[in-house]
């Protein structure tokens, strides 16, 4: 926890907040935080800055507040996911939130398991508090926008070119692509999506009905890679894709 | 699993392979291998091809074998890595193999727990399946090679020079460097070293003992990110940056 994240009802009418819970252990335990001590505060959604410690004890950590300094800037991408099993759905929701991503779109596709879009990872308690996790490791306040679709191809035809209107690039990694990563070498600038598929691909349906929607389609090489792996490398290359 | 793996122990004089346990399950229960179906499978360190199914049953998976295709290639990446928490170390290590990192070095640091190293995440029959997780995922059949190292100074200055004469790039991930990512473009070609710190940074006295050793300090901004996402994001930068 590299910064302490201040929900609504932490606040105090008078300015101060009042942390309970995870975060006041952590700020007992691990920080040792006594009366005077500047802690690395954010308001959820808003700005960061310092919280003094006024108190610190068993009913709580009671801090005055100096939001001054913006979050770290977004990196200007939206996840197209195809759902993953809930183990690694539970990786990736803490990353994509660490690294800025803007909004993740967890999608249906051939090759994944009904049976995903049940897991209690996607209870809006549970994603809170993955996206809250990286959040806190990077410093950031604002937690990418999340929408999950069951049906892969009213979404794809109907209701994505709308929620990409503002997003030029649009790119499918693709195991049998010919065009190489290097090769999409400069993006123009603007915001990018990533169409990330299921491990075993998209099937040449999906990839038809991306395409139709402007995704272009590359190869990252041989290498099958898991998606809590894949998405942090896609996110850096398309960093230095666009600005290198 | 993308791949069977296959050791030594698993060939028969004959030219055949059977396999016992957790791929043999997976071929039988996953796959669901009949006689004549045709797998993929690598020689663990060797080449990768098919094995044409003789026999699956209880007693293991039987297979005649064509190895004749080259591994993906190399990353040509030496990872330099303050030795994680287990916990993360048991995510990184499956996740480096699939990279097709070359060569992965565990040191100490000063932020880092000296506990760590005394993980049974570290013992070598653990270390092996964590690498061949990794290898079966991304298709690959030659594991990183891994150090563990202690003592961060003698390591550093008396032991790293020799380990990297052929690489010539060296680089050093840190939040207050002045140079971005992007200022590394274009990097030579050849091999390429990372020193990954701990989550709190290398200190002065590691950095400036790395800096001896030829490590360029460089930022990739404000984030502090999870060793298991700083890896792959970083992995897939340099690949870009050298042939970009």
């Amino acid at each position: 926890m590299n910064l302490l994240l201040l929900h609504d009802e932490d606040l105090r009418e008078d300015g101060t907040a009042h942390l309970t819970g995870r975060r006041a252990v952590h700020a007992r335990e691990v920080l040792r935080a006594g009366e005077g001590d500047r802690l690395r505060v954010g308001r959820l959604g808003g700005l960061t800055g310092e919280g003094r410690v006024i108190g610190n004890g068993p009913e709580g950590l009671h801090l005055s507040l100096s939001l001054d300094t913006a979050p770290p800037p977004r990196a200007g991408i939206t996840l197209l996911l195809a759902i993953p099993r809930p183990k690694a759905l539970k990786k990736v929701l803490p990353a994509v939130a660490s690294l800025g991503v803007d909004r993740v779109i967890l999608v249906n596709a051939a090759r994944v398991e009904k049976s995903y879009f049940d897991s209690k990872v996607l209870a809006q308690d549970a994603v809170h508090e993955l996206l809250v996790l990286g959040l806190e490791q990077a410093r950031d306040t604002i937690p990418p926008q999340l929408q999950v679709r069951e049906r892969f191809r009213p979404f794809v035809e109907d209701e994505l070119p709308g929620l990409l209107t503002d997003v030029p690039t649009r790119l499918l990694p693709h195991p049998t692509a010919s065009t190489p990563v290097q090769a999409l070498h400069p993006l123009p600038p603007g915001k990018v999506a990533l169409a990330i598929g299921p491990e075993g691909g998209w099937v040449p349906f999906e990839v038809e009905l991306l395409s139709k929607a402007g995704f272009l389609p590359f190869s990252l090489g041989p290498r099958i890679l898991r998606v809590e792996v894949a998405v942090p490398l896609l996110v850096g290359q398309v960093d230095l894709l666009r600005t290198g």
